[in-house]
């Protein structure tokens, strides 16, 4: 049974935008070479969410973990997502999926960027 | 002479959005006291980004680094807050401004993001 990784990110016209959040897959993807990582968007950009989540499901993914990349929990994650991942349930039954926070609400995360942002200072 | 870091956001309708934002204004203050940290909006919350510079430099602030909580850089970055930076430059000649990019570049950012969208992962 193979295990699916759904990053889900906002989307924005400039395509560098998403470089960091490329740069978090490929990572994951070389710490986890047996979970099979997808980056799916909400707008603009392509793959959005459900095309992105059918591809782990037509490569055999039968437990999927949704992570909103997100630093804040809003409408987009609070609102939108959980519709999305509702008609996922719907379109995948047989899918275990697993919706977690938005990741700038995880404690390392949060003292990463506390961190980051005093980079260098004296 | 004071230092100042102001830390600029977004902003959403949902209060508890700005949270991880919070607390990591509060972790910094906490690991570097001599630094006078502020967190300014782009849009919907308060303090905006001006009345957050502002308070920085109404308490002595002479050096103020700004730095964007934004995972990517998308338009709010590229080009608004260049503006918004170029007002506060003008509005106060004698400060001294650092731009940052956006914290989710930084490469301790993504390593955090990657290991913490697979916490727990078998």
């Amino acid at each position: 049974m193979s295990q699916g990784l759904l990053l889900f990110g906002h989307g924005a016209r400039d395509a560098a935008w998403a470089d960091p959040f490329r740069a978090v897959a490929a990572q994951i993807r070389v710490a986890h070479p047996s979970l099979d990582v997808e980056l799916g968007f909400l707008e603009i950009m392509t793959p959005d969410l459900q095309t992105a989540a059918d591809a782990l499901v037509g490569r055999g993914c039968r437990q999927v973990r949704v992570v909103p990349l997100f630093l804040g929990t809003g409408g987009h994650v609070r609102r939108d997502l959980p519709i999305l991942l509702e008609r996922l349930r719907t379109r995948h039954p047989t899918v275990q999926w697993e919706l977690r926070p938005a990741i700038g609400e995880h404690p390392a995360v949060i003292e990463a960027i506390a961190s980051a942002a005093c980079d260098a200072l004296g």
